[in-house]
């Protein structure tokens, strides 16, 4: 059954004539039908969600990093780094110095840091308090033997996501990006797309950070737990996130769905990102419409939470970070898609013989 | 035996010293080891190539696109568009309308067209002098039956091509592409890939700009014909550009090779590029340490040529367009790479702890 919480909720529709008209004009440009292949899919999709044709470059792209510690990394040990990273590389986004950062900087993106549940005293963000603004509770619990935390704090989690949607919506942003950041978050990631694909702890457990082999054990072991524990969740999404996800889950959850409800466009990055829109879609499949797969990870449970979504991913590079850094690399691409819908020249205004006229 | 053109090239090595820099930086930064997958070896060949190690940001990239006409297109219909569309594009390229000019724009690069073959009288560009101050010869030969141009006129577009680089290397270009414009232009390249990775016509004849199955059984006839003709050139690159290449081939491989002569990195973009760097390499297995491949394109002899190389490509978004298209759409990834290993804190700056301190 579907919490109360999600009552009331409704997703935006993307415009289909803004994309007929984009599919129009595709036909229309000085190439072969054709020719930029994903582009060309690219292009029509920011037609639909922007409702317009041609569709104009994002301008305002925002990486919202949803930071969480997990109790798994303490009591298994399931990563390669110590919890107390997830604080350290909190600040190090504030302080621009993260490869997130670095990646929106150069692509006319930014990023913004919530600590949702982070196992710090806040006062480690003395410095930086808008980044603890809106924790909802300290550390999430080891999902092998506990709740990650209650049905109420999932519930005020996945509220302050879609408030966060709101905030960066209501100030501007046109593409909304979904980054993590929590030494062990794969852990409950892996967890949640075991149980909503129906696939085995062995299969969705991956390498992580770049875990050795006694590690990947201890974590399949993990993931395999906490998937018994949460199998009876499975068609109740926001109490399968309080008993096997965490608060950081809820909330990256909260604003991919409020992305969608606004009609803002997404793209998914990485493992985390993956499981959340997973989550997401099973309480709407009308949800994905809105979004578009950033990369294809190192981790097999994020390729079968795109494969069980049904998204391609943009590219392909091997990277296993994420913060939104596989979103951000494939933003230029989808920058490219509309630039050449919006900017190339039709066959009529070059001068140059269509196929059609040979 | 290799023709006199060829001796005295002598090709520059990249930086191993400052690679081996960017390997050890990498190992500082705030990420697990290897995290950010292909971009991380992407960023150690900017070290090499730039000769410096953090690398910085290409701000000088330049696309050179190589315009030329294939007898073959008429003989043996090859093309889905009629062969007046190559000239009819130098102008859309000099005009700022085609896809390369887009993408170019929006990565910071720019555009020059050469006209080498072009079917066409050169009053076609009198708006556009420049554009055919180049040109060797009026459309090259119909390959099937005929040589693509003596070999005199080979030697001439190779050293045209190779004037090129060194005008836009001397104007300060710090990153090369090479582009194609041609009407019938996979036709010559599917033969020289055929020729150099001995792979039968069948399997290197692709769809090009998009052909039906009667139009591909032409042109895998042509190719077939081609190959046969082209042969006996296997092991002399010039001979086999004036057999079965063409005046633009010949310019793009003195262009490709001239690069590497003077330490410039380039990516490879489609067919036409790949089909080029072959032949490079068959004169010099030295010049591909300056390469990177752009892209994968939707045509099988590309993807066997790259194979032949040894050359992973960057993205693969079914593009079929030349021009330089795929190398400018994975142009910003590989300023990512750069920016990310330049830009980012290590986790001394950043106060993080690294996995062997934990």
């Amino acid at each position: 059954m579907h919490h109360l919480a999600l009552i009331g909720i409704a997703i935006a529709t993307p415009d289909e004539t803004s994309r007929a008209h984009g599919a129009q004009r595709q036909g229309l440009l000085t190439k072969p039908t054709g020719a930029l292949g994903r582009l060309e899919e690219l292009s029509l999709w920011a037609c639909a969600v922007q409702g317009t044709c041609p569709p104009s470059a994002f301008t305002r792209a925002r990486v919202v990093i949803f930071a969480g510690d997990h109790g798994i990394a303490r009591t298994a040990m399931t990563s390669a780094y110590p919890p107390e990273v997830t604080a350290q590389m909190v600040l190090n986004f504030v302080r621009g110095g993260a490869a997130a950062n670095v990646l929106a900087e150069l692509t006319g993106a930014s990023v913004r840091v919530v600590d949702i549940s982070v196992d710090a005293d806040p006062s480690y963000a003395v410095d930086a308090p808008d980044a603890v603004a809106h924790r909802v509770v300290r550390s999430s619990g080891s999902i092998d033997r506990e709740p990650a935390i209650s049905l109420d704090q999932a519930v005020a989690a996945f509220a302050v996501g879609r408030q966060v949607a709101d905030q960066e919506i209501d100030s501007g942003a046109d593409l909304l990006i979904a980054g993590d950041m929590g030494i062990g978050n794969t852990t409950p990631a892996s967890t949640l797309i075991g149980v909503l694909c129906a696939v085995d702890a062995q299969t969705v457990t991956g390498r992580g950070t770049g875990i050795d082999q006694e590690t990947w054990e201890r974590k399949r072991n993990a993931v395999g737990a906490a998937m018994v524990r949460g199998q009876e969740f499975r068609d109740d999404p926001l109490a399968l996130l309080a008993c096997v996800g965490g608060a950081d889950f809820a909330a990256m959850s909260g604003f991919l769905i409020q992305a969608s409800v606004r009609g803002v466009p997404v793209i998914l990055d990485g493992t985390v990102s993956c499981a959340c829109a997973l989550v997401v879609n099973a309480i709407t499949d009308e949800a994905k419409a809105w979004w578009r797969a950033g990369h294809l990870s190192t981790e097999q449970a994020q390729h079968l939470a795109l494969s069980h979504l049904g998204l391609e991913p943009i590219v392909d590079l091997g990277l296993r970070l994420g913060e939104g850094t596989g979103a951000l690399v494939a933003l230029p691409i989808l920058q490219a898609a509309i630039a050449t819908l919006a900017n190339m020249a039709t066959f009529e205004q070059a001068g140059v013989s269509d196929k059609d006229a040979s």
